[in-house]
């Protein structure tokens, strides 16, 4: 199992990676002198496939279990779920000893992180990710929300986990479409941050396929560091360290909501995001032809939409003004400038993105 | 007009105090740098009679300015009430510079900072108490928090404003009984912290009754520096310093609980409770009968009850059981060991704490 610390003085903490990182749980729980009741929060599925390898290591350590199981969907981040939660756990926290793990993908991740950020203001929390996306990605850093009536993550916190745990065997009972949903996070690292992290995952994407444990742990280890990394030098989003994480989620993000998240699952409009990004760039002379098409092939390997298919152009814009890392109805992206860099770029005009967006249009 | 730093490093902040200390709000907004857009908490009553001062200092200075209208009473805090108010802002903050502004008392002051704690993972606010009890107390610290439906101030933050401005000219339109209702917190303060503070009341007390502004500004500083100096040290109330605040409001919350939080506003439960609190610890031989009487005279000067009347006893030592103060089934209590200190003391039997009652109840 490899450890990974991130660095932020008392909310420090370690990512743990690993097949079978479950079973070292209860040991980590220990140390950690986290409480004594554990409220886990899921879904059916996940409860069905994965609560008797988690419930058994808990319980051998002493800990008691409860479970609430929410939607396996963005439904599960609305503000009416986080209360309907909240009273849960003060019914079951009798002896103010309790502690929260997340036990789910993205979105259970973020209801429950926010969650344990405001319960009695603030109780500690333990993810435990259990999608390749999660574990690469968003079970790291803190950045917890939940969705309003008027927007998504408009409710949230920066609250850290006191531990993550990505199991890599969790993944095995995945259908692959998750896992590619997964790699798109892994190809954007790879672009903004690691030259050596895209040639691996341009030469042995196919292991993906298989779900070979050894590529899905390096894959994991490296973005887990990437993250970590941003995380301690900017860990409330503040410093423009952090919005790199950002590159292909500004159009990404516009495509998932002219689509009503219906249309392309996250990795995939973040796919696109990325392609269409990285034209921008190649439109304002910051990356080679190569480079481009080299984003464009391992995406294409990896099986990953290249091309959007079956949306209105002028939706995705209206949608991309409306982002919210507009500041002052300044639009601002992250570039990539070549493989394992990039720019932080403000006030791109609208008819380049435009003719970014009809250019990857199908 | 005074000036109290509260020093949190990057979180510090000035508590203003003084006679129209709401005409000085432009200038200390630019000063902050907070945004362009206020967004004002607020009930019917307050609005009615001193919103044209506040608009007028916030429009001279170039700020927006959106009301938000939340009861006058503790329903206010329900969570169904916050997630409202947070679509609301998300709706008026479309140019993403949005600060809050808690402009009221107690439940405004903790509405508004939790609201502010979680929109777009915190956005600035700032506190303008209308209350005594608010301005000396309440809107100092950032402990903010809502209610669920299982119990009182169960989903929060520790969130501090970016300044707190009491303004004394505000509490010349409130009924003296909500005077009063501050005046117990102002006792407490001495009782824990600052003999003088004591002794200045025990002397002047009388000058409340007409509202005497130096008086009040005197004894709001006096608190707020308390409250201040406990907060630097012990921000997240986790090291026993910020504990001693809680002198009285131990019973005093049982208290409430037991009536509903109808037979008795806050400062008068919280009153009695440092009676009953005072008695445990004459009965544990930690303070002098003469202090005991010095406590009871002073509070009965004020026009506050000294007597529990109209309600039942066991249910207020069963309200106590349940008090969130106590930790893995050992209570602990704030014991004034004579006036300006205090011990805190675990274990204190519950026949202890019934002849207590008892001997407090008319």
């Amino acid at each position: 199992m490899k450890k990974i610390k991130l660095n932020l003085n008392s909310r420090s903490y370690f990512i743990y990676i690993g097949r079978n990182a479950l079973n070292s749980l209860g040991g980590i729980l220990d140390g950690l002198n986290i409480g004594s009741d554990a409220f886990v929060i899921t879904n059916d599925k996940i409860k069905r496939l994965h609560s008797g390898k988690l419930e058994k290591v808990l319980k051998k350590s002493g800990y008691s279990v409860k479970y609430k199981m929410i939607q396996d969907s963005e439904r599960a981040k609305a503000a009416s779920v986080c209360i309907e939660i909240l009273n849960k756990i003060a019914l079951y926290d009798r002896k103010k000893r309790v502690f929260i793990i997340a036990f789910g993908g993205g979105v259970i991740g973020d209801t429950a992180g926010f969650v344990a950020s405001v319960y009695r203001r603030g109780v500690p929390y333990i993810q435990i990710p259990t999608t390749l996306l999660s574990q690469l990605d968003s079970a790291i850093g803190g950045k917890v929300a939940i969705d309003l009536a008027v927007g998504k993550n408009l409710a949230g916190s920066f609250y850290q986990p006191r531990a993550v745990l990505s199991d890599i065997s969790l993944l095995e009972s995945l259908p692959f479409p998750e896992i590619r949903n997964g790699l798109a996070e892994a190809v954007k690292y790879g672009i903004i941050k690691d030259p050596a992290l895209f040639t691996y995952l341009e030469k042995n994407y196919k292991k993906a396929f298989k779900f070979d444990p050894d590529f899905l742990a390096r894959v994991i280890c490296k973005c887990s560091k990437i993250k970590a990394g941003a995380v301690e030098k900017d860990e409330r989003d503040k410093k423009d360290i952090r919005i790199m994480l950002n590159y292909g989620h500004t159009i990404g993000h516009a495509i998932e909501s002219a689509g009503n998240y219906k249309t392309y699952v996250h990795g995939e409009a973040v796919g696109i995001g990325m392609l269409v990004e990285a034209l921008l760039s190649y439109k304002l002379d910051l990356i080679t032809e190569q480079n481009l098409l080299r984003i464009e092939r391992v995406l294409e390997n990896m099986g990953l939409p290249t091309r959007i298919k079956n949306l209105n152009l002028s939706k995705i814009l209206k949608a991309q003004d409306h982002d919210k890392k507009i500041i002052s109805g300044v639009n601002r992206f992250v570039l990539p400038t070549k493989i394992g860099s990039f720019k932080v770029c403000e006030n791109i005009p609208r008819s380049l993105i435009e003719a970014s967006l009809k250019e990857r249009t199908a």
